[in-house]
């Protein structure tokens, strides 16, 4: 039996219903640029050894929530624990990307690729238990998978790419195969967020890191086709709670209008997208449909001291504009966030900064 | 006296006049990809030798109008010139992006940056005079720079980036001394330009390869209005030959309707723009005015065998929709060329495949 949820802001903000203040959490919170996080990946050894070991994942997880107010925890995991459970290899080198054993290349490759047997996953959650118990209810905790795109183009490069260009030839040449895999691992994905859920986490977000590189036209017949496939297949509750659904695809501020249609309750949007056309694009009315909508700090500005930090902070709130404020109705509602993951060299006490002005700005423009 | 344009389909298309096929040209069309290339560049010892000797940069210059039917010729050089030119030490290692000796980090460096003397770069002058000389009017020339925030971008942080962390953490912190940079830029960019023109460049472009990292707001003020001050001292008219302007921000499709209201003949942009919708925002009705807009094939589309590629093609054109043909008055064209610049690893014969199909294509949309 989980502890009653003593924070939730962040939830009510997916569903677009009214919150006393904007809730902030940012992509990759429990990360490099803390040294307790530093230490702790220490004493696993690698990347994958901290993320395999619920206690070690566990600990990470509320590292930030110890420095910060934020109205979120997420998963300490990776978005490419999917494609390693079909048996690809998965390793960070220190201070590199993710790479692949073994990558999917040609027909043969994508013949012998199967949706996982979700026991090999089995580590993620029990990590999403042991972190929601820990957790004791202070605030919801998210569960996330990479989407069946960018899944695809890190298990046909074997890694990150600068041009994408084996899984862009690929996606040209043999648009059959292409689908293929996406299919997979959309049902793939679906499983192991529906398990996510299953295991404690109060609701999910598709990475679609990937998206923003297609071209206009594949990326709604490839990407977005196969997050709606994941989307159809997830579980709308647990316990008789309703677990919001996010999808970011960075890159794809162009494509809003096309997201839309996806049956989730948020979209992700990145630095380059203006919140107050984003807002009239798809954050709807108050008391009519539209999507929530996360984002969308550049990283980049927490290298500026803490009085930038913080004007950039209230830029990026007064850009999204007035608050919905009526309890009785739904609204067009945003969760702050930066627009991509955190960076590792981020100075710690620049976050402080921004959280707090967040929260005090946020709630300030709910009096005006 | 250069010989008299024989093809002036894209100086057409450029100002928005009826042409009898859509033009296309590549950009990087001269480069790694052309086993000709490869082996002037290995008698120039490095890309600045090969830059830098006017007989050299002719050669290459013309390589790909011998095996391509295009529409255009585009200077062989650097976006980077101007900051060499200031002193700041360009030079390629084999196989990797430019790096600068010296980088613009403190409020002492950017005290230290000024317009460079043109005499600096009279290597690219002569070049354009001589390859101006020996297209012997096939097409016309291109003359380009990349964009002040471009500029600022390698200036700062030295060479390429992943994050941009240099260069943003210096504009969130002092946006006084971006300004500074820009500002220097523009005028430099400007009077770069203007040189090319007078040597014989029948068209500029802007290259603003970065603009699309910057975060909304941030990219109006910086990097937009940057360009404009180049736009506002460029000269518009040559030897009564008026000189078509083209702006190109990879990643900037968001900010298309931004763009529309900078002084210039044509806007690129990238694979992930719909061109029909980018038409129906800045392309103007036929009678009125508006941008002519150049693109946007994916250079990964090139990795796909040539019917492949020619289907890929098809889509762009009929994308873009129904060709202007009214002679006698302007209306919204298009320029077909990539989205980025042709990989070094493309298949030559892929090429041929897109331009053959370009050309026959565009004739037979504007019979029907």
């Amino acid at each position: 039996m989980n502890a009653p949820l003593l924070n939730d802001t962040f939830l009510k903000a997916c569903l677009r219903q009214a919150t006393d203040h904007t809730p902030i959490w940012l992509m990759r919170q429990a990360g490099r640029y803390l040294p307790e996080y530093c230490a702790t990946r220490a004493k696993a050894g690698s990347f994958m050894g901290l993320a395999t070991n619920v206690g070690f994942a566990t600990e990470v997880t509320l590292q930030p929530l110890e420095r910060y107010a934020l109205d979120a925890a997420i998963l300490f995991s990776d978005i490419l624990t999917v494609p390693d459970a079909m048996g690809l290899g998965l390793s960070f080198a220190q201070g590199e990307g993710p790479r692949f054993e073994r990558n999917i290349r040609t027909e043969q490759d994508v013949q012998g690729l199967a949706v996982p047997d979700m026991n090999r996953l089995k580590y993620v959650f029990d990590a999403v238990t042991s972190i929601r118990r820990a957790l004791k209810g202070r605030v919801p905790l998210i569960g996330f998978s990479g989407s069946p795109w960018t899944l695809a183009c890190y298990m046909v490069e074997g890694g990150g790419s600068e041009d994408y260009r084996a899984v862009k030839s690929l996606m040209y040449a043999r648009p059959d195969l292409m689908q293929r895999i996406l299919d997979i691992n959309a049902d793939a994905v679906a499983l192991y967020l529906n398990e996510q859920i299953r295991a404690g986490a109060q609701a999910v977000m598709v990475f679609d890191s990937w998206g923003g590189v297609m071209a206009d036209g594949l990326f709604q017949r490839f990407s977005l086709a196969s997050v709606a496939r994941v989307l159809s297949q997830l579980i709308r509750t647990h316990e008789g709670v309703t677990i919001p659904r996010i999808v970011f695809t960075k890159g794809g501020g162009q494509w809003l209008g096309d997201m839309a249609a996806l049956d989730c309750d948020a979209l992700g949007v990145d630095w380059t997208v203006n919140l107050g056309k984003a807002r009239a694009l798809v954050g709807g009315a108050v008391g009519g449909p539209g999507k929530a909508l996360q984002g969308n700090f550049d990283p980049m500005a927490l290298f500026a001291p803490p009085e930038q930090v913080a004007a950039e902070a209230i830029r990026v709130l007064e850009d999204f504009g007035a608050p919905h404020t009526d309890a009785s109705t739904t609204g067009p509602t945003q969760i702050f966030n930066l627009g991509h993951g955190i960076n590792q060299f981020t100075p710690p006490e620049h976050v402080s900064a921004l959280v707090d002005t967040v929260h005090a700005h946020s709630r300030a423009m709910r009096k005006r």
